[in-house]
């Protein structure tokens, strides 16, 4: 931590911060500038707030921290990326995932159709909604239970993998008995005790960026996962709120190269989710790739615009073929391909 | 609902729409203008997206809803204001209700101290953290069940009722037989899990405001718990995020005069938490009052820069005290009082 | 300026550093810290941006600035808050300064009638937009000179001030000629020609907040004319960009007490251009007053459902006059009163 | 425009309503719906706020736009994409255009240097600072008339043509002089004066997208230029403030596709800007060309640790040679090529 002092402390404010910062553990050490005295406080100072109260003395203008707040999410903890096995599919080398199907699963037919379509096309994994956060108590909840047992029936079929959100520590176990992967959405990214059961469930963690959280936030909430053992969290970046609303959301790439840079995490992209129009998955799922995510997660529906929840944003299977053909290529151009 | 179809929109388009919107149980009514047709679909249309997948057919430009998604939070539904009693104290009439105390709980010292002189100075609720949701897994996390305890021990002595934060579905139970009003955190708005189980308490609720959601989704969080049967939901005004960096957040008081049109709950405003910085406390707090909240809720220290979390933006007594004082002055301005 | 080495940086690598530093002109300070080298750069580095291109070397992890970049609208060149006289009235002291009128000049009829009931109710200064800055070029762009000309006859019956805006660098010597004080706009808070011109004419200038502008950067816009000489910067909040929908801006009152601490400048608040909704104007006023602000300024029509701009948000008569009565109460309990 | 009228509305209060629009020059039509009677204002309602005014009536809860405001710049108006030609660079169509050179010009050296490299690299765009618009009137503001001389040697040199900024519309026929391309900044997207005089000078236009600007309001700006009958308008995002500060700016690559859905009007990127972070500038370019852009504008210097503005953000030689190698190998999976 740096602690900035107000112009014209007297030496009497210098030497009572610093004795308070090495009665708090820390080692003082002060540079007197021009206009300015700055008191560094020496010492791993990650989680540690009491510094951070030095700003209610009157004589500190701030305290700024030095060192990024997670650790065992960090490129400086482990250099090398990880590339998590999701039984048996990589996720976070040079071969690049898709995960697609429908927002909500709404019947037994619909997912055995999209699951077979989207396998066909290239998808390796199937999406599909059982428990469904809705911000409206009076909007289409998910079918539970029984949209996870039509999604592992879809996969002993298809041999897709499965990842569908959980939204209550008490359903973790039964959501991890069905799915080979756990999603954890975007309004729960700081729901703490979430966050831990699913670590402590062993199982890969899809964890959605919070609509408004910043990427060093999104680390902090992946590094409660890592931190009951769980190695296994892939990032996914789906949007964040900002005061465009001609987009649902607005998406942020410039956090997939950043993240990869912070972090040994794979991380992903929900181009469905990011723009809430159907029209821009195909062009915003290429930026992604380009800009280096490691797979995608596209919501695809037999007929959009009978969808249950999400319509406008579904790809049929006609565009989501065209999708898929677009980023073979696209990929051959970037010395990737296809998982 | 209102339907925009695009410009050039053929007359089999529009009847197809039509007939799409009536097959989901509206009725069709269209205008047709200078550049535009829009075709209104009658019935109550909130909580139901399926017209809303509407927007994946090519000639469809939008679907723009007509009314607020919200119903038992709606002044339409209700036109007096709700007032709560919490075990006789009464919030949402006018009589202002102070809640004030430490944002963690650390010892019993700590807490009969400031419970005694919050008491002292006008305050009517303690307000201090046992279970804390913090972003980093490294910082405090509270003292759990020991913490609720001594509130309740404090609440024996002064006659303060308890507000304390519950942060996992799972806690509500245990929270509830300590506490007189069950806060729900900003992290927590659109955790639909632990709303419903705080609902069916029948405890009263204090909601705070999602960090970046809009009124609108902060009133539909209302409804999870109201549609619990539960009346007793107390909003919150908190703090929400934009790009200015000076201060924690940014205190969005526009939104108590609207969230008073719109609904018929109390709303309260917490100043220290929206502003990160002790100094501006005092005038925000006075603020929240002129601009028509029922009530207060303030992180008191007996010596801020020793708090184990949030000393930047707690008040010592001696503030705490002048903040009363000038309180009080502008209550009789306003002919209102405090509680 | 703080810079932060990269974990792992080699002594060589420090010493290049070092070395960078002082050939710009600074001294260089070490603190080896566990896990990362801070060094100190000491000397003035306000508006010195190589050090911040320090950043683009490979073992520097980030360069933070730890002086606030402003100087002469700062407390700390000038402790004792400023109060501009404008031709007598003082603004920026305990008097409370209200300026109200109709957004868009529309006729000398209007905008007497304006001026009379304004004044009546307790007004000081005249507002009336000449020059419109307008979103689209298809809306209503003002009247100019012959609204100045209406403006002025209007302060020669009514002994008002008057404030317009002016848009353009080349119009500042024709509305100073007319106008008590220059209008610079949100949208042109960072036009820096427009605003060294507007520093030129001497003429007090009231100068809004870019709608997304951080008070940092806002009190940089002050800078701007402050260094042509001219000390009569009034600012004024006028609402920030954010995600809520609900109201046309958020009205960033924070920003009131944080630039009284800041800076010695006054600083007043427009609640309707921050709310964008009439019924919100009074509540927001007081709220502005209540959290420090020296002054308001209040769009008020003689019939605003007629008006050709900004109707929604403007008061009637009445309305206004209830407005005044209830601040002369507020101003009583805050020891201030009425200009 | 649609008009809500609030629950509850009279038969008299509908005919009111309908009788205010009718004098307004619209034909009014009623859809009384379960819970809300809503009123559609048939006709051109572009720019025309009286409508908007009737929010003002106690009756109307809200008045909704339909169409969309701008008219010149949209696909209604004009199907196919438009190809501006400068000086025979073609942008706008499957051709790609890259802009690069220093952010500001600091000597004919550098300015010459540059040029020679980005051209062999495959740029055919120049662009270099010569007014900066700064933050802090304490930064480099450029070298004026001077650095545009030098830009104007540099394309005498090597055939690259020369974009560069103007700040102030008296300077508007002096940069034309030099410039093949006249840049409006992001501060300035609503600098009016300035948009009006650029459109006057027949040049083309570069318009960076505001700050905090939605994209209906940056083609709003564009319809400024365009009204004044210079067809040239190239759009170019630059990032957008959120509240994320890892990043400079949050560039929003949904704006592309969009954009493009919604103009006939060439878009291209800027992801030097965007991002602040050097590092960052590859990925997001190749992404910004996966989402469809015509275009990028690029920051590139010889030594970027040494540049008096935004060094961290500029590339160096060879990280700019690296980026157009990728971009080529993109562009071929892309069915596009290099300009």
């Amino acid at each position: 931590m740096i602690i900035v002092l107000k112009a014209g402390s007297t030496d009497a404010e210098v030497e009572d911060v610093c004795g308070r910062i090495e009665r708090m553990g820390y080692r003082a050490h002060t540079i007197r500038g021009e206009l300015r005295t700055v008191i560094g406080a020496i010492g791993d100072d990650r989680g540690k707030d009491r510094l951070k109260s030095l700003e209610s003395l009157e004589c500190v203008e701030a305290v700024q921290p030095i060192l990024q707040p997670f650790k065992l999410a960090s490129r400086e903890v482990r250099r090398e990326a990880t590339v998590i096995s999701v039984d048996g599919v990589g996720i976070g080398g040079t071969e690049i995932v898709v995960m697609a199907g429908p927002c909500s699963v709404e019947s037994r037919e619909q997912v055995f159709e999209v699951a077979a379509k989207v396998k066909a096309a290239g998808a390796r994994i199937l999406r599909g909604g059982a428990f469904k956060p809705r911000t409206s108590p009076y909007s289409f909840q998910g079918l539970g239970e029984s949209a996870l047992k039509m999604m592992a029936l879809a996969r002993a079929e298809t041999g897709l993998k499965v990842v569908t959100e959980v939204v209550s520590p008490s359903d973790v176990e039964l959501v991890a008995r069905y799915a080979d992967i756990l999603q954890l959405g975007t309004r729960n990214m700081q729901n703490y005790a979430l966050l831990q059961e699913a670590g402590k469930s062993g199982k890969p963690v899809l964890l959605k960026r919070g609509m408004s959280s910043t990427v060093e936030e999104w680390l902090l909430a992946a590094e409660y996962v890592l931190s009951q053992g769980n190695r296994n969290v892939i990032l996914c970046e789906r949007g964040i709120r900002t005061f465009e609303t001609a987009t649902r959301f607005t998406l942020d790439l410039n956090a997939v190269p950043l993240a990869r840079e912070l972090s040994h995490l794979p991380i992903i992209v929900d181009p469905s989710q990011a723009t809430g129009r159907w029209q821009l998955v195909r062009p915003m799922a290429l930026a992604a790739v380009a800009a280096g995510a490691h797979g995608l997660i596209i919501e695809v529906h037999p007929t959009p615009n009978q969808a249950l929840s999400d319509g406008a944003q579904s790809l049929d299977f006609e565009s989501f073929d065209r999708l898929m053909q677009d980023l073979r290529r696209l990929l051959g151009a970037l010395a990737k391909q296809l998982a």
